[in-house]
């Protein structure tokens, strides 16, 4: 059968293929582009504000040496570098975000763009959502124990931060969605414009 | 531009076009699609073989009154009802692959079953390593109290069944991206064949 990459790199495309080609989007296009492109940095800032501010709370989550502290459990750690690292690289894809909209091109050369877009979402959504269930299970744990007996606080302050590190995977795996959405786009246009 | 559907939908399709629709594949083309179709049938009796011994060590898990039972624990229970889905639906796509293996189709219409496999083994690999990821925490909590010094060979076990969980995750990770390959072929050619 015909493949797209016949269709889009042919010797001699046709005048119709030519005047359609993503240089020359209309002006409708452009405004539907930039929604779609929105809606990706809405859901980056989303991520971001709540993985950081998830790993703000584990990360103050110690009150002196007399009480448990955070990084004397592993689960914790886990959920509080999980979320530190999609917390950063949520803050570099709204970079990668505004650039975008700003300019109209990407940072990166478009193919390692949308690939490099689509498997950091990837690996970061597995990776969080691991965490998170580790934090969670030891957060259960820690429930009927002298830990939360004697702190009550200490326990409260990891189930935030357990929960608002669970916020962080749903927008992380919307822009997931989005971005493996702009693969199949560029694997079957030649371009992340799905229009 | 041209989009893929107006070159497979076209009203006039060229003869060129016509030779190679799916129907017409060469002896190669075709050990080709049976080699990529094998693969699939392995990953699937992988993950399933995995998540099965995965859920029966689980289960198997409690020694008398006396000793902890694995459904005291909420993890251990998510690890087992994870599991046990996951090899529930492995055995079930492993029919299916079966099934296209030998007669040349698929069980469902094929834009269905091309969805249906890469949406479940996406959500199910989530599920999956939500469930290990919580067994492992719980786990590694239990390793310092008298649960584990009472009875050693029900934390053994226990740890025995999420490393299995883990390695079920493994097959049914790479079962999901050879179904994401399929389901962008599907989009690309209108067909699920890659050749």
């Amino acid at each position: 059968m015909l493949s797209p990459q016949a269709v889009h790199n042919g010797e001699a495309p046709s005048p119709h293929h030519r005047i359609l080609t993503p240089h020359f989007h209309s002006t409708v296009t452009l405004r539907k582009l930039r929604r779609f492109n929105s809606l990706i940095l809405v859901f980056r800032l989303a991520a971001f504000a709540f993985s950081l501010a998830s790993s703000v709370f584990m990360v103050t989550n110690s009150r002196g040496s007399d009480s448990p502290r955070w990084f004397d459990f592993d689960a914790f750690r886990f959920v509080f570098a999980a979320n530190a690292i999609v917390a950063l690289y949520s803050f570099f894809e709204m970079g990668v975000s505004v650039w975008e909209i700003s300019t109209g091109g990407t940072l990166f050369p478009e193919i390692l763009q949308v690939w490099f877009d689509f498997g950091h979402d990837q690996v970061f959504a597995y990776l969080l959502l691991s965490a998170d269930s580790a934090g969670t299970a030891l957060a259960k744990t820690l429930k009927g124990t002298d830990t939360c007996k004697a702190s009550n606080s200490f326990c409260v302050q990891s189930d935030i931060s357990v929960a608002l590190g669970f916020a962080g995977f749903l927008f992380l795996g919307f822009s997931s969605l989005l971005s493996g959405f702009r693969v199949v786009c560029y694997i079957i246009n030649g371009s992340r414009f799905h229009l």
